[in-house]
């Protein structure tokens, strides 16, 4: 929460202290400076990353089809800016960081490796044919949509055409996830 | 400079006075908050940014061809991430200031949009389809993609296929620009 309130630089052992309601001193004693503290919140974010992943993976019926796939970006997009932008914002600081820090950026890659592995299996449980690469990029594509969204005046969304997030968040999916039916013309022409 | 080095929180007069080798106290004597000096920033970099685009539509050959265009994303991308990161990196920042602050928001908004139309101008003039709505894209996934190029360790860009800046400079483009192959496939069949 600190991190996308106040950003990387806002994460100072008195602002979680004071976030956490602990004692003044607590969060320095666990953590002694702010490169752990800052560990720390990437791997925390990673996790729930996870279990995010996890979740979305155990529940998913064995019947899930590439619409269904199609529709969870434009549902995440919209949650990430719509409803609560404090994940998506706390992670582009988590990205700046990452270049700076080696410690972040080490938690960082793990978190998006995981991430990018569970959602080209689920993708593929879709008869889709992403790649792990795929959903790298899809990744990346996500989060640079979701921070021009938040981050651009009504009037400039509007003439770039991203005023609806759910039609970005089609457009994002659309743009790292190769078509079936392209892949479809392709072998019908070769072979017709 | 100082915003890409110590992010939108390491603004402050004092770092400026220190960058720019005046004396103490001239910057605050110019700009007397925060606000006006990260939005004198922004005003800043998107003179920088508009002064860039217009040269470069100045140098663009009459002659200037898709694949010409096509070129110029792995180009920027690599120079991006590897010859010089600060304003990449000074753009994430101005992103992040902008979902908290009007003037930022306003001065990145207008920024934003008079790159999406000088862009689709050119991707125009060299023949490609492509809408100020594309362009918009463009630029949303290059942002997410320098930014996690930048900070991705690299095994983690191995594994997710973003080793090769080229590469994803390529991919972006596609993602983002209609393809005219797929347009003309459309119309073959149409009137075919």
């Amino acid at each position: 929460v600190v991190l996308a309130r106040d950003g990387g630089r806002g994460l100072t052992h008195r602002a979680v202290d004071r976030e956490a309601g602990v004692p003044q001193g607590a969060t320095k004693n666990h953590f002694p400076t702010r490169e752990a503290l800052l560990e720390a919140a990437a791997r925390r974010m990673a996790e729930q990353h996870r279990g995010a992943v996890q979740r979305l993976q155990e529940t998913t019926p064995c019947s899930v089809t590439a619409e269904d796939v199609g529709e969870l970006y434009p549902a995440l997009l919209r949650r990430a800016v719509a409803a609560d932008p404090t994940p998506i914002l706390a992670m582009v600081e988590l990205y700046l960081e990452a270049v700076r820090r080696p410690a972040v950026r080490a938690a960082l890659g793990e978190m998006v490796v995981a991430n990018a592995h569970a959602a080209a299996e689920l993708h593929r449980a879709a008869g889709l044919a992403t790649t792990t690469g795929d959903a790298g990029l899809l990744d990346a594509y996500f989060l640079g949509a979701a921070i021009s969204v938040l981050a651009l005046p009504a009037e400039t969304r509007n003439i770039v055409g991203m005023d609806d997030p759910e039609t970005v968040g089609h457009q994002v999916f659309a743009a790292a996830v190769p078509r079936m039916d392209r892949h479809r013309d392709h072998r019908d022409r070769a072979t017709g």
